[in-house]
């Protein structure tokens, strides 16, 4: 199996040629690859694994995995009664939200012990994809040839907008369409919506990220990063088809899995100047960025227990974007893997060689180069008072200003014809639009001035106070007397008041005395302007990789995966452990392993034992395997994700990646990158032992609940 | 007392004129000022206070204040054994190098209940300022006019190097050269060293530095900052003449007091450009550098008890920094203290008018501003691979490249005549460089390759891991491998292999196979180069300044203190509270508070009580005040710095000033700035009540020891 990743270092002329040749005869890496449902790794399972799927054993298996849309990550289907399993720090954010003062759910945990104590949460929705079909030739057909990379965008957004709006009135059912291949291919994803969850079942935080920020990533772990939602349809527990059954024998060294999730986003197709870019400029730019967030939310965690839980949700997602930053980053700063990137570039541009049909394909790279300075360059306005749909501008952090620009960006938008919106405010989108906007998540005064006073101080420090626009937004204010204005003279907290000014549109908005409405409306045309720059070179770089990808596949034909794209993928894999700094790492740990390493630490934060953990001890076998890593290849959005049998059963659920994982976003590699998941083995001893939750472990065994298979 | 400073917004041309008119009239506010103790401010302490300080009452507070040369910082002579008094954040560093497994005096504390018991701190020096002198004749003298900046600060620096050359050969003395006003003039301070300084007592850090990083900056605070050394002079304890007697009584509200301790660096003299500068330039830059740094280590304490204690005052020194740096910045962020700043000098050059004698004043702002642009264009740089004497360069953080950057430019700079080396490598600070470069401190090489690895990685980031210098610094490594071949590598931890290349000079550095000797003279001319263009213009800055201070002078007199330069200053002010956000502040805290506080944070750390003052409790008088806050003009530097009363008694000591006073670098404001000091009732309560410390408290007392005044 491990036949390793160790592209060569300098690579000498003749070694170019033999990866010309390589690259046709071996073309992909062992375990590699986040393949398409609808275009499995057939050759490759056969071949390694002697395994076939059939059509029934990806639909089934496709059917049961289910998409968070609000919080981003998996999951699975794992009972007849709409039962979801997925990760504690997907549902964490529900749990902090459904929290308050006397019961923070998301740090105690908590257990609907009947079906009326599960707890509704607004706002939430989850997806599960029920059909495909290939869209490339319409969208193709709306973009003639020599448009502008402007007009390009437009026009392909107005097909895209078009398609996905009549599928909706066809069927009913959620439907994006999907670019793939850097824009290669295009298709039409259908969903089913579940917009009435709930939550079941969350263990208390120490349980589940047991290590913390420290343990976060890496390998071995002892964590229970397990959560249970229930869809409901009608008021009622979603009656299920397709659900995964769980194997109670789980899984063992050296056996074949498969993960089923929402990969968001990989980079395996950029070219070496747009890694080098990544390397030198934008990969560094994000980590300084998320170091002088970060800090500021810990030392407003510091102030006390009330602060802390405000804060814990946002600190959290910092500290683990800022490891995956930093993984990558160090990842990509290990010549080796760079010139093994250079050198692939190079053989492919060699295949090319000087064949006229490939013109555009040697083009490209150059077009390439120019549009990644360009969004380079960018970036700092971009992230600044930009930002993108997961990641609010820098420079106005806070629920309330989102809420602000959301309504000032959804009265202009909505005026125009839907094709000609910005993505996120086309017909489509509205349901999950507004159960964002309407969502009753709490707000928290301090928490929210605290944001803005950091974020308008960055503002300054990055474009200077006196610049004109910094100048407008603080309003001859320091950033503490602005933000307190701002927080405190805004009625945006009000519900009642969002809902009015949604449905009155432009001209109550305008006229609104909402600070915080004006404030988004005065920043909203230097941010449409940094996106637009941003977008334009998007698509310049989507019309080039897209001609990469055409010469691609007259050369390579079908046999390869797309980026990922945040849309339903199939990894495959070996459990199996690695080796690191000359010692083995190996695949498994057990509950005794969370004991010893409590104890190594004193039991001191982050490594205390939960008070349940800590009491139960004896009722535990501390043989049950508790975490377990395997080479399938995954990324962010992959949390929660079944990882099923051959038999297509439950057998884990991913929950990380280990460091070195994280530069997998650009190239694939098996010598030490794992996915580490929680055994189903362990949710089955904890569950009842711990949790006194033997009637959550019953239904997942299928013994309990309204409908069988 | 509380006239406040409540500078106009948008000044009208009458209000400068008024502020003209103002400016002669009422030259200072209230009780600004960091005084020379040759020129203090008799007047004002007359009008104010009807106190005139006599000669003997200047000369015995003189002798009695301490300056740490090593850690910076202040602290005073309190009995007639040599006992020092000074704040356990600057005793901290040498607790934690006499600390190891098993023995960790920082986080616990230490008390020697005998003499035999005192534990010497290798490579530590305390100093006593014995005489002061005006050079400014002979060192203006060298310096004809019409010079490069270049070449008059060789030439400034070849003379005040033979001043104080001169002197430590005449006197045996200490000699430093002291610019003083920004260049306006130049004092010869010598001083008494102290080279066998002994740890007597310092509290347990929870005790120490009670609240934390949260507490650190703020008011009220319940803190026992406080930490105590004792001189030796040929083995025996130092025999004083002057040191401070203790008034037991403390202060009290509306009290006079006095600080007399060693201001680091304020910018009181910049020019409106200079702080716009900062304000949207270097403070935004510093900001973003130490939360870049202070996430790792932060990351790196997470891992466990002794991890966290080796990072530990690195961690603490960063922290300060970044909420000194930020509370500066929140405090030029306020426009109505940038528009007081713009009125001011908007008066001061109406007042200069077009006056021939003042044409050198006039030109001085634009030779200021484009002086202040060089500078700050080439911070980065000079950040990341020059640094300064008290901040490493951030490309190569960790005690081992410090070790092996002063070996290579010690060789480089001996071999020059004294005048033409960089200061801190001429004769006069050769005993203290030698202090510091054979201090066996102990070196945690998982510790440094942390850091090593997290410079090269922020190196790569800030400049692009191909740029020439970088590839080279990197040698076609991964930051990580490159750093642990830096680190296991060098034998520069064997203090006889620091000894044989100190000696030995440069041909052995030349060939020596030590990496990080090799990295420190390939990063040397760059390095060089980057504080020469910052040193050059530092010149332009001083001789510009120079001539404001001339027109200063020609316009004011001699009623003015110079801007804090780290050397002895008397401040003064009254015992009082404030008000924040409508809300008073008591200027006193009592010992009760201190239980109330860690109740309302169910003794959560930064907030747990330490577990001696959970036990002592019901030993203590609740009622005994703990700390308590003045008006006397402090800053960095001050931090131990004796409090004492009209009659010269010690009745407290400085460790801290308010998120409010941060500001005051760059200009006095007493309407809610702030020092903050530890009430010396609570230290005599506290040692023999909790530490079973009471015969120190009897040496305070003057009941016991050798001598008497």
């Amino acid at each position: 199996m491990h036949t390793g990743f160790s592209p060569g270092r300098r690579l000498t002329l003749a070694a170019v040629m033999i990866a010309v040749a390589g690259l046709l005869s071996a073309p992909l890496i062992a375990d590699e690859g986040m393949w398409l449902f609808n275009a499995p790794p057939r050759k490759a399972l056969q071949q390694q694994y002697q395994f076939t799927p059939t059509p029934e054993w990806l639909d089934h298996l496709q059917r049961s995995s289910v998409r968070f849309v609000t919080d981003g990550g998996s999951g699975s289907f794992v009972s007849a009664d709409g039962l979801i399993l997925t990760n504690q720090h997907i549902g964490f954010g529900e749990a902090q939200a459904l929290s308050g003062e006397g019961h923070d759910y998301a740090r105690n945990g908590f257990y609907a012990r009947t079906r009326s104590d599960e707890k509704p949460c607004p706002g939430m929705e989850v997806n599960v994809l029920v059909s495909t079909e290939d869209v490339t030739e319409r969208v193709n057909a709306a973009l003639p040839a020599e448009l502008s990379p402007e007009r390009a965008s437009a026009a392909r957004r107005q097909v895209i907008a078009a398609i996905e709006k009549e599928s909706l009135a066809q069927t009913g059912l959620r439907s994006n369409v999907v670019p793939l291949y850097q824009g290669g291919a295009y298709q039409l994803y259908r969903y089913n919506r579940y917009t009435d969850v709930r939550l079941v079942f969350i263990p208390e935080a120490q349980a589940a990220s047991f290590g913390g920020d420290t343990d976060n990533f890496e390998y071995p772990r002892y964590a229970l990063d397990i959560c249970f939602f229930r869809a409901y349809e009608n008021g009622e527990p979603a009656r299920l088809e397709h659900y995964l059954a769980v194997d109670p024998r789980g899984t063992n060294e050296n056996d074949l899995v498969f993960v089923s999730g929402h990969p968001a986003i990989t980079q395996r197709e950029f070219t070496w100047a747009q890694v080098v870019d990544y390397r030198d400029h934008l990969l560094p730019h994000w980590l300084d960025l998320l170091c002088r967030v970060e800090v500021p939310l810990s030392v407003y965690s510091g102030r006390g227990a009330e602060p802390a839980r405000q804060a814990r949700d946002l600190l959290l997602d910092i500290q683990n974007s800022r490891k995956l930053v930093g993984g990558q980053l160090a990842g990509l700063l290990d010549p080796s893997l760079l010139h093994g990137l250079q050198s692939r570039e190079q053989a492919f541009q060699a295949m090319l060689g000087n064949e006229a049909r490939f013109t555009d394909a040697h083009a490209a790279y150059k077009r390439i180069r120019e549009a990644q300075d360009r969004i380079s360059q960018n970036q700092v306005t971009y992230d600044l008072i930009e930002g993108s749909s997961w990641r609010p501008p820098y420079a106005f952090k806070g629920r309330l200003f989102q809420i602000a620009r959301t309504l000032v960006r959804a009265a202009a938008e909505q005026s125009k014809p839907d094709g000609e919106r910005l993505p996120e405010y086309q017909d489509a989108h509205r349901a999950s639009l507004e159960l964002d906007l309407f969502s009753d998540a709490p707000i928290y005064d301090e928490f929210e001035s605290m944001l803005l006073t950091d974020s308008l101080t960055y503002l300054a420090g990055s474009l200077g106070a006196g610049e004109p626009l910094v100048a407008s937004v603080l309003g001859g204010k320091s950033p503490a007397e602005r933000a307190a204005e701002l927080v405190h003279g805004s009625r945006l907290r009000d519900m009642a008041e969002r809902r009015r000014l949604y449905d009155a549109g432009g001209a109550a908005l305008a006229s609104s005395p909402d600070p915080l409405v004006a404030l988004a409306q005065l920043v909203d045309p230097a941010a449409r302007q940094a996106r637009k720059v941003n977008d334009d070179q998007e698509e310049v770089l989507r019309q080039a990789h897209a001609a990469l990808a055409q010469a691609r596949f007259a050369l390579r034909g079908l046999e390869l995966y797309p980026d990922a794209t945040s849309t339903l993928r199939l990894a495959y894999g070996t459990v199996s452990g690695y080796e690191e700094q000359g010692r083995p790492v190996p695949a498994f740990t057990d509950l005794q392993g969370l004991y010893d390493r409590a104890a190594q630490h004193r039991d001191q934060p982050p490594f205390d034992l939960a008070p349940r953990w800590a009491e139960r001890r004896g009722h535990l076998d501390l043989k049950t395997p508790f975490d377990f890593v395997c080479t399938a290849d995954i990324t962010g959005g992959n949390s929660g994700s079944p990882v099923v049998s051959r038999a297509g059963e439950l057998v884990g659920l991913i929950f990380d990646g280990n460091l070195q994982s994280l530069v997998t976003d650009y190239a694939y590699t098996e010598r030490q990158a794992r996915a580490v998941a929680v055994d189903v083995r362990a949710v089955l001893e904890a569950l009842p032992q711990v949790y006194d939750a033997g009637p959550l472990a019953e239904e997942l065994l299928g013994h309990t609940g309204t409908a069988s298979r």
